[in-house]
């Protein structure tokens, strides 16, 4: 089955915002096999609802509209769908009393606009709405299947299962599945280059190479009704693409930088402290993002000024004055004092100019130092990322977090080698 | 004139990504007067590519699309529309030349595939792509525009001119004219509540209300031919609304938090130091996403563990056995140390719980205590932020900022009264 999404309202037409909860209708409707095969965003009026409705019915099995429900003059889903289906609208009793029962628990009266959303058309399904006060509406018949949800993600995502558990009955057996893989610290052609002999032979799954900020995410997806063959296939796939690119693979299935790393420190019984100046806390927020960080993130310095480098970590002023605040030396004295410092197991220090302004020939912005410390050794590196300001600090907290990785695949006695 | 956008691309239709070069297209094509009307993201399909082009030149007279320009089978945008509008594809020497030099430049041979990209529709202009080998496309008579866009945001970015001064050439007098205020502080309803009898009143400006983390965004958008008089009338309506919502608006120019506070913090010739627990750096993160931000902030420490509360900070260990590390005392007194030990001005502390665990019947999840201290007094508060980890942590960022930005408003001795 193949379905379309239609996003209602005219703010996703300015340049504001984006529909973003077609992501998570694509990744549900993908699980029961259903193809997204076109989105639309169409604003607040009748005839541009209407247009949209009747185009996607004629395309496709499945047509799921987004927002348009709630009680004001703007919200027309339900007057447009009902017009292109030849239906009516009727007053429902039951969603009326939900929708006033709701006011009356938040202390509040329902207003007549609100009658509005207790509107229904001729044979639609309610899809109950606990998170606010429109319904969605589910209209079926043998073959074809239109899904009306609310703008609110909190609430399209509440009510989904309802959908859900109707469009299951109805799909056929074929399921998607999926691999993530992720990669930092190789360019995506190269990339390419090493893993495009590999997944054109396999025509049965889709490949898809994204570039994301510091790192490259690789989509794997597959189609099929027999799971166990789909799972296999992709596995198979997994393992010959992670062989080619090697140990720059950080994840098989998706996950986040700081996420691997965390998992890592926790396996190896080690903490971690960071002090950061280019990347202003970057390195150590996204430690932190990582639920349950207390374990294995002891604490950070934002030595933003010379002066706390010294004052804060004691780097000598000295070696500030004869290397530059920007320095492999200044990075790896930042490293082991604030390892130190805080007692951990690692200690990270990263120096280096952000930009726009701050460069020279010699050291140009986008120039930073990483250093990793374990007490014993101290392994530094020197990088020079390209973009503004945004994306050097961020391709910096990757590659930091990416040494500390690197760090446990070679073992402890690691940095000090490479 | 109206304008439909078309993103061209089955990556899009998968739940890894979006398009997001129609909002910079939009924000260009709304200062030339021109609406979108609507949106459209469709796959890599000969079939599905021409009937979005049929259905969008039968509605609008500026049709856009972005990607589908590569060299690869993919790759069918030219191909689609040449169909539609009965023209053929032609071999342009010039840019054939053009994608040949640029390999040269960077050392590679250019393969036959990418002469498909030298391919021109009869009568179309070309734009000139200096970031990457396919050049865009524009094909315009008296009264219909058709522009080919490249995917890569860098790309559509970089030959966005050539188009708009073609565009320009026909658009009307008509021109779009904006404000952005944001709130911090205050709830969507309320601010609704404050201003809905204001902009209500005046139906020559449109005004989207935005709920963004930790903030109000209230766009006001006027199109008229007369710049001065609608930017008059949007001064009008920006000032009354300011009026109605009071201090908790924070800029009437779409500015983001941080800046707001960096510019404070420069006229005051004033700086800042953090020290935050359950935010991992966040504050500082922000604060330091500003470009110069050395003439303010000085440094942070990220006092995640108590024993660098303790040994960083000298926060007394007997203080945070008597009143909790998430406590108004620790907070205030983290706010004070960092300020004292980074010789700053102003201090920062916050000690909260994101969690998802660690909250109790007295102290849930989403406690947060944030403190601001000038050494003479301090000032503190405590919240209960909804949502989860990401959430709490932003919205706790979000209210220290704010805090600091009302001290600024009251004067010096403000913290210390509130």
């Amino acid at each position: 089955m193949k379905a379309e999404i239609i996003a209602i309202g005219s703010e996703l037409l300015t340049p504001y915002r984006l529909d973003t909860n077609s992501l998570f209708l694509t990744d549900r409707l993908n699980r029961l096999g259903i193809e997204v095969a076109r989105k639309a965003v169409v604003g607040d009026s009748h005839a541009d609802l209407c247009a949209a409705f009747r185009e996607s019915l004629n395309r496709v099995e499945v047509v799921i509209s987004i927002g348009g429900l709630g009680p004001t003059e703007d919200d027309l889903t339900r007057e447009a769908l009902v017009e292109v289906l030849g239906r009516k609208l009727k007053l429902n009793d039951a969603v009326l009393r939900g929708i006033e029962e709701r006011f009356r628990r938040y202390g509040r009266t329902m207003s007549d606009t609100n009658r509005k959303q207790a509107m229904v058309p001729d044979g639609a399904d309610i899809l109950e709405n606990k998170r606010g006060t429109a319904p969605g509406l589910w209209i079926g018949d043998a073959s074809r299947f239109i899904i009306l949800l609310p703008g609110p993600p909190n609430e399209l995502q509440g009510m989904w299962p309802q959908a859900e558990e109707r469009l299951q009955r109805h799909a056929g057996s074929v399921r998607l599945h999926t691999r993530e893989l992720r990669v930092a610290g190789m360019p995506e052609s190269e990339i390419d280059a090493r893993i495009a002999p590999i997944y054109t032979s396999y025509p049965d799954a889709q490949t898809t190479i994204l570039a994301a900020p510091g790192e490259i995410q690789i989509h794997l997806r597959a189609w099929n009704a027999d799971a166990a063959a789909a799972e296999k296939l992709l596995s198979e796939i997994t393992e010959r693409i992670a062989m080619a690119i090697g140990e720059s693979v950080y994840t098989l299935e998706g996950e986040t930088l700081e996420d691997v790393v965390a998992r890592q420190l926790n396996l190896n019984s080690a903490t971690i402290a960071a002090a950061e100046s280019c990347t202003g806390g970057l390195v150590a927020e996204r430690l932190t993002r990582v639920p349950g960080s207390s374990t294995f993130f002891v604490g950070g310095m934002v030595c933003y000024a010379n002066e706390m480098k010294t004052g804060w970590l004691d780097v000598p002023r000295e070696l500030i004055e004869a290397k530059g605040a920007v320095s492999a030396e200044v990075a790896a004295a930042l490293a082991d004092a604030v390892r130190r410092s805080a007692g951990a197991t690692l200690g990270l220090g990263i120096t280096g100019i952000a930009g726009p302004g701050g460069g020279s020939p010699e050291k140009p912005t986008g120039t930073v130092h990483i250093a990793l410390s374990n007490g014993a050794a101290t392994k530094e590196r020197r990088f020079h990322f390209p973009g503004d300001r945004e994306r050097v600090r961020w391709q910096a907290s990757q590659m930091a977090l990416d040494m500390v990785r690197r760090y446990f695949l070679y073992g402890s006695g690691g940095p000090a080698k490479g």
